[in-house]
């Protein structure tokens, strides 16, 4: 076998799977249907900011990218829950300081690009779009989309990292038993802006990512390095209060002063950027099986598109890639037995991080702001500071571990149950160090 | 607005459907990708015999075909369970000598094109496959088969009643916000058959429908009106004892000995079967919306493909049509009023028999050989006895009435916690009719 590979699509997971692919002796074609980003500006206003979480960072480092990101990421240690009557409240992330960092995703995508061409043996083909894949025989059909002519090439092994609408997934999706499904929720989002203040002064706390939870709904904002921050309004689609029925400036001027009033100031032009920016829904995808015999394989948002609400879309993507170096160091250029080891071992944390970002939105939206939630993760902490070799926190667990997104989620709901028991006792800080309590708890871990 | 409609699909349900339609003073081509069935014998080998129950005449009746229908189907009174030491036990259907039918797929749907044709009005192209639907303008484009030509075709008002994989979906699977799943059960299908003995006689008993119910799996047979059953294996695809392990005529062999030794003898040339008829996988359906604008609708299998195991999809999608019928009763041509309100009205029902269905083949093949679900339905019986006007089994609430499925679901799991309670109670026979359990039963009620 020739040591080629094709990639479809040079977004985020395509650029870096590429330079593991490269590193490992690889010559690697990038075929991606949109312009060069880095010379064109394209599909401006539907961008939700990126949060890097330590299994994106462990991704980058695999190829040896994480210095080149680390300088433009803004740590965000904090979640910064504005409240409705105006007042702020921040909520720590970790235990030990860590962080979420937020990066632009054009930006990163960029830096990408950047870093896979610098490898020897990767070339990106803009414009390619691809039309239709023949997974026996590994032709691949493009249309150039300058010239709108037909384009065929030969490849024997190729990954789809075309997003959730992916060209490759298409074609898997005729083979017999393939299972798919794509589910839109019932939000949808909008992009929205908070410019930089005087001489890129930051408006807002720079090192937190900021939300206005409304039960049902909310509005977030993360930092840009140029003192800006990207705001995400994640609002019904339709129904009463809704995307729907904001139609006129003004209605949307009595939406913002009903719910978000402290963060008008901050967005002198936001009636007129609601209606020039899109309205964009939220689908996620699943899929199964991933990998083609040892022809073709999904990853990253093609095989599990999720919703945005933990953070983890670009991190598990970066770490269906680390965990592909690691088969590939193990077994080399075997993709028999690669390919099933990949999907086995992806599915079950692909499955779990869609259900945790599920629940995050309800957390995020809702419990943020709620008494009960923040009392059980005062008590989260209290265990975690007695006992910090053995508990991790759920929420830590995802963002700042490595341990696979369904353990995490397995440990997650087992440990609800003590929360919820340590919940009930009243003065649970005087008794906390009682025999009683601490045996209950170490009953637990 | 012309009274004209477009139908995709020539099966079952789009022919019952253009006789709805035509009755109603609409002008209805009905377009078939394959070649006319009643000229040409195509698709041998992968038919599942179809069980016409109440809603299925209902919505036969309801284009004046029932009488029709009724000359060719044969009733199953009961379930003819072959137990695996050869022993045979008969478990009827109802409470009232109530009866499925048998019906072959192909000459109900030859049946029905004939009725169809004869309709004032509709007309069957053949051999034209829809390649494309373009949404907004009603264009639609097919390839004639023949020819391999393309053709356009206009139309206001367009049902797709093209099965599994229809291509109306495909063109609506496109739009935002459809969601849409394709999932595949463990189990795939072969189909056998057990020819008439001599002179037309039935080798088995003819009014039943034959299981051979083996835990993980199991063969069932239902009558055709020349003496002859059509069997149908529902087996593993893959694993130890599977479709997949099963390769020479000899594996054959000692698989039926083992788990089916009562129908060899019935079945002469079972082997050589075996291998001539393909394995064939049982996908099931989700989407959702069915309709869109007042301009495409699908029905049947197209909207909500299921599981064969409650023998209700071919039922289902008849009751598809006569609500339509009767929303057009309601609404004349007002199809912007009537769209909503069918998939509004069939979404949930179409959900909750696939529930139905995935659970009843757990019934079929393990169940039926259960001795506590054989307990539960003998005290179902004389629930049902006691009480005729207010318990209805669930089984019979499916199959014998008009229900809406997903009430019959709700009552069916609410009704399984008293079973479960009296299944618990010790000479149940003897205290039934005291005043502490007519008691508990009434409550319920």
């Amino acid at each position: 076998m020739s040591k080629q590979a094709t990639i479809l699509g040079a977004g985020l997971v395509g650029s870096l799977l590429s330079v593991y692919l490269a590193k490992r002796g690889y010559k690697v074609d990038i075929y991606e249907r949109r312009p060069d980003m880095r010379k064109e500006k394209i599909s401006a206003g539907r961008s939700i900011n990126l949060a890097l979480s330590d299994r994106g960072w462990r991704g980058l480092a695999g190829a040896g990218l994480e210095e080149e990101i680390r300088k433009v990421a803004i740590p965000m240690n904090a979640r910064m829950v504005h409240n409705t009557e105006g007042t702020l409240s921040s909520q720590p992330y970790g235990m030990k300081g860590e962080a979420i960092y937020s990066v632009s995703r054009g930006g990163l995508n960029k830096t990408l690009m950047d870093l896979a061409e610098q490898q020897a043996g990767v070339k990106i083909y803009f414009n390619h779009r691809c039309e239709e894949v023949n997974l026996d025989s590994g032709e691949l059909i493009f249309e150039d989309q300058t010239t709108k002519q037909l384009i065929t090439k030969k490849s024997e092994l190729i990954f789809g990292s075309d997003g959730a609408f992916s060209a490759l997934r298409r074609s898997m999706q005729k083979l017999d038993r393939f299972d798919y499904s794509q589910t839109y929720i019932e939000h949808s989002y909008k992009e929205l802006h908070i410019p930089p203040g005087e001489g890129g002064k930051f408006l807002m706390e720079k090192n937190a990512l900021h939300i206005w939870p409304r039960k049902n709904f909310m509005l977030i904002a993360l930092p840009n390095a140029d003192g800006s921050f990207t705001c995400t309004l994640f609002f019904h689609t339709e129904g009463e209060e809704s995307f729907a029925t904001l139609k006129t400036e003004n209605d949307v001027e009595v939406f913002f002063k009903k719910y978000f009033e402290d963060a008008i100031p901050m967005m002198p032009d936001y009636k007129k950027v609601f209606f020039a920016n899109p309205t964009s829904s939220l689908p996620y995808i699943k899929c199964y099986p991933w990998t083609y015999k040892d022809k073709a394989a999904l990853i990253g948002d093609a095989a599990h598109a999720v919703v945005p609400f933990f953070g983890q879309g670009m991190n598990c993507g970066f770490e269906d890639c680390r965990i592909l170096g690691e088969l590939m160091d193990e077994n080399g250029d075997d993709w028999k037995t690669i390919f099933p080891l990949y999907q086995q071992s992806r599915k079950p944390n692909a499955d779990a991080i869609l259900e945790l970002a599920l629940n995050n939105f309800i957390e995020m939206r809702d419990l943020v702001a709620d008494k009960k939630f923040l009392r059980k993760k005062q008590i989260e902490k209290m265990i975690a500071n007695a006992f910090p070799e053995k508990f991790i926190p759920a929420y830590s667990m995802v963002s700042f571990t490595h341990i696979p997104y369904s353990e995490a989620q397995r440990i997650g709901k087992h440990r609800d149950e003590i929360l919820e028991k340590l919940f009930l006792v009243e003065n649970l800080e005087e008794k906390f160090s009682s025999d009683e309590i601490q045996k209950m708890i170490k009953d637990y871990l």
